[in-house]
């Protein structure tokens, strides 16, 4: 089974299925979104679209009560419409009061049918702010955590992380985008730690899925991060960084299966 | 004519000749490099490859003498021995008299036949660097620049390089790495000047390319950047990004062998 382990909602779904059908994957994790580039017809509208996403995942603006509702409510009906094929990841703001973040976590994830939490895009020194979601995972069945540590996080914010996964370690963490610019010392941070998983998407050179899967293939997942990334694009890399079937198939699939099948 | 835009020498040859050959790709355009991460057995030696790599990228390390002199011979050597397959362009330091520059593009560039001049990799803030690179190419017919726009460089030193350009508008100008973080602003920046090429490699987001081929299809190149990307990869991202034949063309080969073959 071929899993994109991450992507965001792209309209219309048929534009998503496309990509996926394209690149032989049979299901995909999809998260919500509130930006929509693929939409965008002209530089000035991309670039209107950018400027949001960058907002968001500077964690400079979780957007409005009204925009996540919406996000949550299309990325809702879209999994459930198509359980074969898309299997959800629920977003829930951070920063809210314990008994608000459960309510959320109820009414958008563990309600819906959502298999892991995210994502989670923090601003630089934020990285508490998760402490919450941590615990209510733990305490609701360890539903995986999906967390952004590409750019604007450093090294020291994905150490944080680290830390606060060591306290909740029966919780998987999905470190996703493997670090960004820091995907080497995120490699060796995750070989310590077995709860940690390494998300493959938005590399900048393939030499870090490459040693990513040479140093961890059981808890190496290929991703998209649709429509940022392309399917097929994320595919061939996988396949370009290692040759060993069984390697390949663990990475393209059985790892994800296993990770939201618990 | 597909022709690999950006790549640097990889060990043994062999290696380089068959990640050419997955890809389809004729011709590869070849750097020099004191740096064989294709090399590196363990995590040990690949961090040791990859510190070198970070210290020369910053612009902190020009590496001594000799181990310039031994890359560009064992460049030279390789580019010489399969003129079907390799395009060369030539390395020269920054920082050296005019008189001194002028020597260094004589006898790195101009007699071994490089058809032009880079990777330039500069400290942020030193972009003025490049003016005598910009002034010999520009009396000794336009062999074109190649210069890394990724991290560590800021968008003020885009911004700085592209000034620069505009002082020597018969210089073809290449931005490698398509500004990096900064691409979108890139891309406006290079709208604006016909001499600016578009370098494909190392991008995190798909969009990217998407874009820039967009944008300038005729000013777009195609390249993998090996080791650190992959050709087959860098490849199947262009041909996602635009799916018209002709475009595909230009981007993939046309656009860079116009400018090789001036």
């Amino acid at each position: 089974m071929i899993i994109d382990g991450h992507a965001h909602v792209i309209l219309p779904v048929e534009q998503q299925l496309a990509l996926m059908e394209k690149a032989g994957v049979e299901r995909t994790v999809l998260f919500m979104t509130s930006v929509h580039p693929e939409r965008a017809s002209d530089l000035t509208a991309f670039e209107k679209e950018m400027a949001t996403l960058t907002a968001i995942i500077s964690g400079q603006r979780n957007g409005s009560q009204a925009t996540f509702e919406r996000s949550a409510q299309e990325h809702i009906k879209i999994v459930q419409a198509y359980p074969a094929r898309f299997i959800g990841f629920g977003g829930v703001p951070v920063g809210l009061t314990h008994q608000a973040t459960a309510e959320c976590l109820q009414k958008y994830v563990l309600e819906p049918g959502m298999r892991g939490i995210g994502e989670f895009t923090l601003a630089p020194g934020q990285i508490d702010l998760l402490e919450p979601i941590f615990a209510l995972s733990s305490e609701t069945g360890n539903l995986p955590l999906w967390v952004h540590t590409f750019i604007p996080l450093t090294l020291e914010d994905i150490r944080a992380l680290i830390r606060l996964s060591q306290r909740y370690a029966s919780v998987p963490l999905i470190l996703g985008h493997l670090g960004g610019l820091n995907w080497i010392e995120t490699i060796k941070l995750a070989k310590e730690l077995p709860q940690t998983y390494l998300d493959l998407s938005a590399t900048y050179t393939t030499l870090a899925p490459t040693l990513a899967i040479r140093e961890l293939p059981e808890r190496s997942l290929f991703s998209s991060d649709a429509p940022y990334g392309n399917p097929l694009v994320a595919r061939t890399m996988v396949e370009q960084a290692t040759t060993d079937p069984g390697i390949r198939k663990l990475v393209l699939g059985e790892n994800m299966a296993r990770l939201v099948t618990r």
